[in-house]
């Protein structure tokens, strides 16, 4: 399989996004690597170009750049061109840590949706932190769309099963409506309808509405929200776990000598907690109804979050996981074009 | 001052309610109380009745019941009688730890909202944890109305502030809007339009849109939000500061001996922790836009969050806010009849 990646984007492109190539050209034998970006840039960086070739791209989306407008104007630039290799044929994936607006962009205007989908919904797998047997969950939309409908949401909860299935091995994997109550009747018109909507299709196991304060303790394998209450949630979770380890350590550091002490015995169980609670190991968000992986990590992702998100597109197209929506939605195509006898 | 309190509302009423009504009775003593319930219930939990009187009330609404319904069907409950002492100007306030609907429903339907105002907002008080010189913020609507047009939003900021000078006492609080992004063009139809109608009202300190990531740090003193994402934002935090310190607790319990030792040399810094994670020293939820204080807390509530609770409305009453938006409100609807010159 061919990758074309980004390797400008990010706040530590190109060295570390060249490195953890490195470290997944090394593990994955079977991957070949394009490099979008300014050649004399990576090739610092590169300890061999063993299965990875770089591709010259004159420009640079900055993370300022309006989305749209940069995608049309830089022609030249890394995230255009890995774009364009996709939509010819020429790789299988998309891989940036860039500009968020820009990848999605380019994944929607460039490479293109899927046919019977109306909106494509990014999804990030999160931590499942006290619940044994299970170790993740997905959920989308995080912020594609502000503005949602009904039908959007259907789509998603199908695409998110699809994606439980195939990269994380998930059997039949419970869907869950982000609403602000679990009864049926919960939530405003959209988020009404989109219940009774799911309650609908057969072969979903919807679960019913599900409450933010329950995703952590993993309530449901996959989590179906608008993209702007997903946004907010995924980033209140975020900067919930972040704000309470900052007030931990200086709670520590004020604790005097027998606090310190007591953090170092605590060493390990407090990198359990932060293993936990660290998204990377589970690599980027995807965005699903793009007709092949489009994946986009944090700005602030070093190699071995490259490497990890790596893997993560490798197992998406080891699977067939786009493949398995785009059969499920011409299926459907065919279904609703034949008329009933 | 008089309060109409629901004796019978709550996990461990009556006996929780009672506590904590005695607690702030010998710690307030400008405050009668009526005590609304079954008084064969609450009598024996009554050390005195020194400014505390029982409001015999036959039925209960219970956590079930459908709100709108149990108002209007069960006249002879306690959440009823009480918000009809309000109403009829027996009582000053009206408090309950029991079902949220119903508590709404009895503030709406029963005691009234102030004229000028559409939709009344829920509005809690959340801690900042990273911050020196801030303790808390408020936020609303945190889940009275799911459905929300831009003209509530306009109103929750206006409340909001109102709240934050009164309550919090300061001075000319920053309000932000809950949004995906900071930038002016963030968010859905109704966030952009919102922004820009904020933008335009003068008397207000508004600082811009504000993302959920930032919240426990202090981006805002006021943070306004429609009630659907407002609520997810919420029960995001208070789910994953329960979920990380549920996950701590176990870590260290698995890490032996000199993990068990270094908690306890750490027994400050947690207390610190848990201490500053607790929303219930700052009281309950406020359904401001209510012609009088109806507050609401937690249904786990024991006899210290209904003391607090307890001594939030005294402040409220002692600060005039409710009146302040009333007259606010007046004053603009004077200023739309008269015509301009």
């Amino acid at each position: 399989m061919k990758l074309a990646i980004d390797a400008m984007g990010g706040d530590y492109a190109p060295e570390q996004i060249v490195k953890g190539v490195e470290l997944a050209r090394d593990q994955y034998p079977d991957i070949e690597f394009l490099l979008f970006g300014q050649t004399e840039k990576i090739t610092p960086f590169l300890k061999s170009d063993q299965r990875i070739k770089i591709m010259q791209a004159d420009e640079v989306i900055e993370m300022g750049d309006e989305p749209v407008r940069a995608i049309r104007r830089k022609k030249q630039s890394s995230i255009v061109l890995a774009a364009q290799a996709v939509k010819n044929g020429e790789a299988d994936a998309f891989f940036s840590a860039g500009n968020t607006g820009a990848v999605l962009a380019a994944g929607l205007l460039i490479i293109g949706r899927i046919k019977g989908i109306d909106r494509p919904g990014l999804t990030t797998t999160m931590p499942v932190i006290t619940k044994d047997d299970q170790d993740s969950f997905v959920m989308l939309d995080v912020g594609a769309n502000a503005d949602t409908k009904p039908a959007n949401l259907v789509q998603y909860a199908i695409m998110g099963k699809y994606y439980a299935e195939s990269v994380m091995h998930v059997k039949n994997p419970r869907i869950g409506l982000l609403n602000n109550g679990t009864e049926a009747d919960k939530g405003d018109k959209v988020h009404r309808e989109v219940h009774d909507l799911l309650e609908q299709e057969d072969e979903l196991n919807f679960v019913g509405n599900v409450e933010s304060r329950e995703l952590l303790n993993g309530v449901a394998d996959v989590v179906v929200t608008d993209g702007f209450a997903g946004n907010a949630v995924l980033k209140s979770i975020e900067g919930t776990a972040l704000s309470m380890l900052k007030l931990l350590k200086t709670s520590i550091m004020n604790s005097g000598v027998s606090g310190k002490l007591g953090a170092l015995m605590l060493k390990n169980a407090f990198g359990q907690v932060k293993a936990k609670m660290d998204y990377s190991q589970h690599g980027g968000a995807v965005l699903l109804g793009i007709k092949a992986p489009v994946v986009k990590t944090h700005g602030s992702s070093k190699a071995d979050t490259i490497f990890n998100t790596i893997g993560q597109i490798k197992t998406m197209i080891d699977t067939g996981s786009v493949q398995n929506v785009i059969t499920y939605f011409s299926e459907q195509n065919v279904k609703e074009e034949t008329p009933a006898e």
